[in-house]
């Protein structure tokens, strides 16, 4: 069972992160996992109608940070250290952009996730080729 | 000398980029390398006033994309296949954010950059420690 | 289907990876990914008994690079551009090193791969939690 | 001034890398930088007499772990947790393999390095252009 829940994570990154909803919205979690859905707006394209990279980036992020939380609970202070991401395929331009994150490790320093970012609505979403792929570590302070 | 001038450069990421000023101001450009500066305001802090990974991601790309143009010139189509930083210390809160990017392979199909971050006024920042270091791989379309 | 068999891949491997043996045995090969067994032996360790950081990289480098010939035929050409690894717990070193690959994306000019490491007996190393994942990608030449 | 000397250095490295002399030999060390020279020779080499890849990131690993050992002292335990490379051009085949690496970062419990790999001898290698680039992780235990 995770530490914290759905609702308790929401209030948790909505105190945190006040521009978090530009990050996207949680839409589900696990112990170790957390889905989270971006609704793709003007702010988050390129011209030519792509979700920019850097969009794209920051819900890796948040979402990587909230598989984390399920595990360790409410640690503001876990901060990214390392992030390495893999763009793949061009995201659709009028689709959500749904992450599937979950942790490889948590370690009492270090802990580290992997996320999928898929395009597309929420379930169908996973039947596809994922958009982008992501590692991220998070240093876990003493 | 540089393909694109500084002129020709902001130009071009203007254009390209239309969300682009919230990622940062270029300040110089040589043969593959490129300074940027970011006035770091409300939109890219986190609660407790640290600048957030996705900022300085976002500086990251563009400056290393900017170094890129000046070798290639104006290509809007080059993009980012991969992103690997490293957040190093905690960026100072009311100091603008350098970003400085050199190429370190133009090759016909893939280029790879990198790139130092600094927290601090622009003549002082490089002598300071960097809060983050990213290398970039961009695909070139032929 | 794979474009080439576990035979067949097998032999190309050890055309072209004359050493190949010390980074590990395909044990199978699916469309798009492949499972390979390193056997640990005294040249894969570092003092302590720990598999070394190399040999693991060796063997996950290998890994995706069969996952990926299993799409694109014996394409000898084909480099590696980048490695992204995370070691994530201490392999045991009285037992194999279990390489599970498989191909994120196969395009005309890249191809991006992951990878997960485990420590153990073949059928239940998977079942357990990875010593190290990592992310490859390469460079298809025209 | 580097906490430990080139001889001692070398002396540590022999003492926790029995295989090491097949990564490399250190040339020169300063505070948090360390530059190490591979003897290319058979072993290190694909078909076609390019260097294979996990030589070049297995004196990644040691000469950025050289360096951080400069500035931390001689701690057998510092443990690699995370490994970048990108590969830019194919080494000569015929000539050493220069490693020029430096810290980034050297926490309480994690550091950071990142390193050049020059493909030529010695002294002029530095003029040359980069054959591969590495970042690296270190957990330093506590």
């Amino acid at each position: 069972m995770p530490v914290l829940d759905l609702q308790q994570l929401n209030q948790f990154l909505a105190e945190h992160f006040p521009q978090g909803d530009q990050y996207g919205v949680l839409e589900s979690v696990g112990r170790g996992s957390a889905v989270m859905r971006l609704a793709v707006s003007e702010q988050h394209l390129r011209p030519g109608g792509s979700v920019s990279g850097p969009a794209m980036m920051a819900l890796a992020d948040v979402a990587v940070y909230a598989a984390l939380l399920t595990r360790i609970g409410p640690v503001a202070l876990a901060v990214t250290s390392n992030l390495n991401i893999n763009f793949l395929r061009k995201p659709l331009a009028d689709a959500d952009l749904i992450a599937d994150a979950r942790m490889l490790k948590v370690g009492r320093m270090l802990a580290v996730g992997e996320v999928y970012l898929y395009s597309g609505k929420a379930a169908a979403a996973e039947a596809s080729d994922p958009v982008a792929h992501a590692t991220l570590t998070y240093a876990i302070p003493q």
